[in-house]
């Protein structure tokens, strides 16, 4: 395949530990051990963007009226779930998910916000491998179980959730 | 609360049969009757929309490169499942979803993107009121969940899932 992800990485996210012995565009399968944790960072919205997003996917008055929200349990504008996740895919895309042999995400489980996203609260992204299974009835592939939280500077989780992404083997089976 | 949510609906999308019969801006838990499905539409998002969200969060090439995505399973560009998500959110948080009681989501479970979302794609959303649970807890509030599908004009679901919200009361028990 050529250039399957032709966009650079956000620009401020990088590993913070110990990454993957196998770079994103070179990554199959085999390259997913089921234990295997990584943290990339840091990304984080403005007040403006969490406005934006908002009004034109999620228009909740705690998310785009900044007097509202002011008054009300957070003290000020909060990011949309969906926003939140989409920062989140931000990262898993860009450093966790194989840029050259990713074939479907058949779905996502138990999505949780703990705790509310600010603005200009820097987000690390902390994803550990849960189990990788190789595929019975097609030995080309194997569907991988991601554990994600999304982590703020007071080390609180302000989304959770388990992934499931179909990834091409390196050797078939 | 004053005006807790002030953007106006998508412009081309209204209920496509029987609604709630409190409006949305005056929706308690109560209104929630477990079993109620609507179905509201019709959204869609262009091959640049769909483009312009995948840059800034899902940079993979099925989402991004037009070249890449032509020559793919799809023959041409899908959405991101998050923008697909995120589509799905303006018609709930238009439609169903009160604009006056609602206090928080919990989560949501199983997410799953059956089919593809092309550029142009009109889409309906149904949901059902699965669940409407008063809080044992807290008298003045209660746990609604509710199974969302996003339709395509194939009748066939691009995504499903199921939501929690948190309603308040209209009466508390």
């Amino acid at each position: 395949m050529s250039a399957p992800h032709s966009s650079r990485p956000a620009p401020t996210t990088r590993c913070l530990g110990t990454d993957f012995t196998s770079p994103v565009d070179d990554r199959y399968f085999e390259d997913y051990v089921e234990g295997g944790t990584y943290e990339y960072g840091h990304l984080s919205a403005t007040e403006d963007e969490i406005v934006e997003y908002a009004r034109q996917f999620d228009p909740q008055a705690i998310h785009i009226d900044r007097d509202y929200a002011r008054s009300g349990p957070f003290g000020g504008i909060i990011a949309s779930g969906w926003h939140t996740a989409s920062l989140m895919m931000r990262m898993f895309a860009d450093h966790y998910l194989t840029h050259n042999a990713s074939l479907a995400s058949p779905g996502i489980d138990e999505v949780r916000w703990p705790a509310p996203l600010r603005p200009g609260d820097q987000l690390k992204l902390r994803v550990t491998t849960a189990e990788a299974r190789p595929s019975k009835s097609k030995p080309d592939r194997g569907l991988i179980f991601t554990d994600a939280a999304l982590i703020n500077a007071d080390d609180l989780p302000v989304m959770t959730l388990r992934a499931m992404n179909m990834i091409a083997r390196r050797n078939p089976g």
